[in-house]
């Protein structure tokens, strides 16, 4: 097989077979395959697609580059979760607990922000002390002690999704729904879960803008996820504006908290509820939507899931004390409020700004070596249906020593509209992919 | 400017501006852009296209990318002419003499063979002693005294195209008209020519195998010729046999001799006295068709024509006696006929497998480092048209100890057709392209 063959084969518009696929990932797996053959393959599979043979193909090639893991200490099946990412999006946080203190297992792998989104390990890693580079030894004893673990994707897991990934970042081939659904599917699968839920983001602040690219991303990965052996749904829900009201890693780590003690904004929490059923579901400990939801509320009312935080932070060598001395995480000394310019009520955040404007302030990286600023963020003061008058604090940004401000302030302007009215408001959850209906959701 | 997102515009359809084209090309040419970010944008132009300004700011940009030949010592218009690359397509060997003879000036710089079919360089090194390698200083002497040279890309002329044509043969991206048009005229333009004839090759035996795709293809070259400056048309004509009776290098030096001599086949006499006529038409020497060929017939029939081809060769060092001695040039030791399964008329001498059983013998490279067997070859003994019965020499293989030979004969038993009746013939020149009619070819 030459790689060139392969090459022209899908520049034409051709179906590549197993033998094809594996020959490629064979070949970034062992770097004897050429960056810039790597590169023009990817741009045609961009521009020609891959069916969806294909990509289940390429996803379990990719599995296949690494190990896949299992958890032979484990009584159940192991799930996880899965966002496509967002603006506030910190549900893993308080869902790994909530799932491990109803009886489920979460080895929960996460990655880092990307563009204008956050990300799980960033927002960890406010947390002093906390690891998240945990070996899979160490992974599989945090499975069967605590229940849960949240940490990055180990070497050993899907190798050559991460070579791809670095090459798709700088050559323009990022966008393409079957190379994302292999990237996203082949580390979840090489977790070694049997059963995943996934949100699919929506909207302005989601990298699938409309309703239909994110349905046809969801149905994707639930076939992928379904075709490997892994019981697979996905949620495709809002990301108009951010989720919850802070913005910023350790502001979002304090936001969880407060969510794990019942004092956490309501969007959140029901979304994080939501998804934590839907695990137990698709874990097999709960058939029922109802009796998963009443499960999970009921971790979060006892204060198990809060307890449950509290031991995973402290498995991976984080300060446990930050759970109830949140002046323990870093903050940043200064603030500046963005105010409402009229009377009215606010119709809109809108979340890729906002999102932009708290990279900027140091939440996240612009470039791959820029160092995150944990204190760093955006607080929502007034949310959405809000009413306001001309002055009142809308966001508030934390930010240090005036740092990005002149860039953010002008996005943070741009998120804001202000109505007459109050908006209409939208159900969190827009709809549940699957391949089967299951439970009453 | 970042690469990534010039890879992104083109890749969503978008054209490049040239700013943008000149970004590219300056980072190929020094090295500063990686080949996966070259390899990513190639696929996107390959598969997006180029309109007409991003083709010729290519071209351009491309040109830049090295030195413009000027000849300062020449008073006329240096002219050349293209081939886009055929089976026994040795006309440049007979119309850069004739055209010098005729008063014409003509840095003739060629290229060797690629896929099926011969190269130039590959045919003048069959003659001991020839360097195609002059340096420019030596090219500037040649045409001042005497009238042409046959020589190869120097290393100042387009270097970008050079880095980027290697890229594009193991990134499945070389067929691209845009791609393909700039490649060409780049190196024509920058070889400081004022007026070009393109041989573009149409049927089974060219790399385009339509007349529409041809067309399409001399059009594109003939307006970046124009808009570069240079008097430009093309001449579509007919590949579907090879041309002439000779495929191997020594055999088609031999050939080119005969035809220089008047005794050359018929049809690569007359391709190569309307190429030269149009030469001179282009060079601004003749006004008219008839009167073209007529000044390019003189110099055939009056010897002028050989005797430039032994000043050409004596120039680049090479051995002028084999002009006359033919036994010089080197050959294969061992014939086989491929012979008539039966009576009737030769209908069709396909020439690409002709071309690719050439190559297995040793006339061409399957791979870069392969040698050359200048000696090697395929000599058409019966041509299309020719009444033949059962057992009679069609093809002649001129091979050595077998090489080749067993691959070859299937190949080139496919390559031929009997019929009951003669075939139709065809005009070898389909039809001329140019921006206005000049003359009255």
């Amino acid at each position: 097989m030459r790689a060139v063959d392969l090459i022209r084969h899908k520049r034409d518009g051709g179906a590549l077979d197993r033998a094809a696929i594996d020959f490629f990932i064979a070949g970034v797996t062992d770097g004897s395959l050429p960056d810039y053959q790597s590169a023009a393959l990817l741009m045609a599979i961009l521009l020609r697609g891959m069916s969806a043979e294909e990509t289940t193909a390429l996803t379990d090639a990719m599995v296949r580059s690494g190990v896949r893991v299992e958890y032979p200490g484990i009584d159940g099946i192991p799930v996880d979760k899965h966002s496509t990412g967002g603006v506030g999006d910190k549900t893993s946080l308080i869902l790994a607990p909530l799932v491990a203190a109803s009886g489920g297992h979460v080895p929960m792998m996460s990655g880092r922000g990307l563009g204008h989104t956050g990300g799980t390990l960033d927002k960890l890693e406010a947390i002093p002390g906390f690891r998240t580079g945990l070996s899979l030894s160490e992974l599989r004893r945090a499975l069967s002690t605590v229940g849960c673990a949240l940490i990055g994707q180990t070497a050993e897991i899907a190798p050559a999704d991460k070579k791809l990934y670095a090459l798709r970042d700088v050559t323009g081939t990022v966008e393409s729904i079957p190379l994302i659904c292999a990237s996203i599917m082949s580390k979840k699968i090489a977790e070694g879960i049997g059963g995943l839920v996934l949100d699919v983001k929506t909207g302005g602040g989601a990298f699938m803008k409309t309703l239909d690219d994110s349905r046809r991303l969801a149905e994707s990965l639930v076939a992928i996820g379904e075709g490997s052996g892994v019981r697979t749904e996905a949620l495709i829900t809002d990301m108009g504006a951010p989720l919850g009201r802070m913005v910023g890693n350790s502001l979002e780590v304090v936001e969880c908290l407060e969510t794990l003690k019942g004092r956490g904004p309501r969007d959140l929490e029901r979304l994080s509820v939501l998804l934590a059923a839907r695990m137990l579901i698709v874990a097999g400990l709960e058939r029922d939507e109802a009796a998963a939801e009443q499960r999970i509320r009921r971790a979060l009312e006892s204060g198990a899931g809060l307890e449950k935080f509290g031991a995973i932070v402290e498995f991976q060598g984080g300060d446990r004390r930050v759970i109830d001395q949140y002046d323990r995480l870093p903050s940043a000394p200064d603030r500046h409020d963005v105010k409402a310019p009229r009377d009215g009520s606010v119709s809109a955040l809108r979340a890729e700004p906002i999102g932009r404007a708290a990279v900027g302030l140091g939440a996240g990286r612009g470039k791959l070596d820029d160092v995150i600023d944990p204190g760093v963020g955006i607080e929502v003061v007034a949310d959405v249906g809000s009413p306001v008058r001309a002055g009142d604090a809308i966001l508030r940004v934390h930010h240090r020593d005036g740092r990005g401000l002149s860039d953010a302030l002008p996005l943070l302007a741009a998120a804001i509209s202000i109505a007459d009215e109050p908006p209409t408001s939208y159900p969190i959850v827009v709809e549940r992919v699957s391949t089967a209906k299951r439970g009453n959701g």
